[in-house]
């Protein structure tokens, strides 16, 4: 199996204690590179990262996000997303922001690193992401809707459980195998 | 640079002519379960596919692309989605499919075959998605939203003019390098 595949395949969500150990920037910008290489909707390029390594502001930051989730990575990407229309009324940001998301998870493995998708956690009525946003200086026009920490794992990781393949993935109709 | 940032970097949407060459179920698997494999809001598993490698349904299903894009590709992905709530109000299933969607094209590009894709095209006002599943026997609770071309490709990969990194990613505050 090549290096993707098994990357793809073996990629996990991890909500465990993170090691204190840094992040070296030129990673962080690779891990951003791949999230910004991902397509956008008619090339809208509709999502922008933030990195924040900086320890003080990432305690700001996890002060507003309650309950706490994942507050042991060293560092964490935002992502923000604008609502640019790509023709008429269509607006793909959803898509291109969550394209962007797993290429950066798939980077962020592929460097040794663990991460998870935290997006439910703060775009609720309570709307941690602006506040998140404010912290950062983030303008009106843009949502901050997911956070990645990033950070060398200390527990074990663990894997969701999920159908079996053959309910999701038929060939040439609907339950075909 | 490693193997999984080298293919995230290169990516890119092929619509140009493809080979005839048919693609293994073995490979169209691979891809599929790559699809399968991305994270999903609360693990609720909304994405489903339908790899087609019938000619005949090919056939089919591009009589009601219009207008055609990728046709000459020898098989393709049906990507589907369920509209199931992680929670209260909150359904991440156009996040999942995206997710999944990524991963598919990664997985294919990794396998030597190209791919786009194809949404807004397909999910327009004239349904031609919902065409699509019934021609499948999609039931009513799934909706078609993207298919991926899959093949070897026969022209020139050209790469969308992105922006510049340092205009959509930052360090520690908005706009800041």
């Amino acid at each position: 199996m090549n290096k993707i595949l098994e990357t793809i395949y073996n990629r996990t969500s991890y909500r465990g204690k993170y090691s204190s150990e840094p992040v070296p920037r030129a990673h962080l910008e690779e891990i951003m590179k791949a999230g910004l290489s991902a397509p956008s909707g008619c090339n809208k390029q509709t999502t922008s990262l933030i990195a924040v390594d900086d320890p003080d502001i990432m305690k700001k930051l996890h002060e507003v996000i309650q309950p706490p989730v994942c507050e042991t990575a060293p560092c964490m990407i935002c992502v923000l997303t604008q609502k640019i229309y790509a023709y008429r009324d269509k607006c793909f940001n959803v898509q291109d922001y969550s394209a962007a998301i797993e290429n950066m998870l798939l980077a962020a493995v592929s460097l040794g690193y663990q991460s998870c998708w935290i997006e439910g956690h703060i775009t609720d009525e309570d709307k941690i992401g602006r506040k998140m946003a404010d912290i950062l200086g983030v303008p009106e026009d843009y949502d901050l809707v997911c956070f990645l920490p990033i950070g060398k794992a200390e527990e074990e990781l663990k894997k969701a459980k999920k159908k079996d393949f053959w309910e999701r993935a038929w060939f040439n109709g609907y339950g075909k195998n």
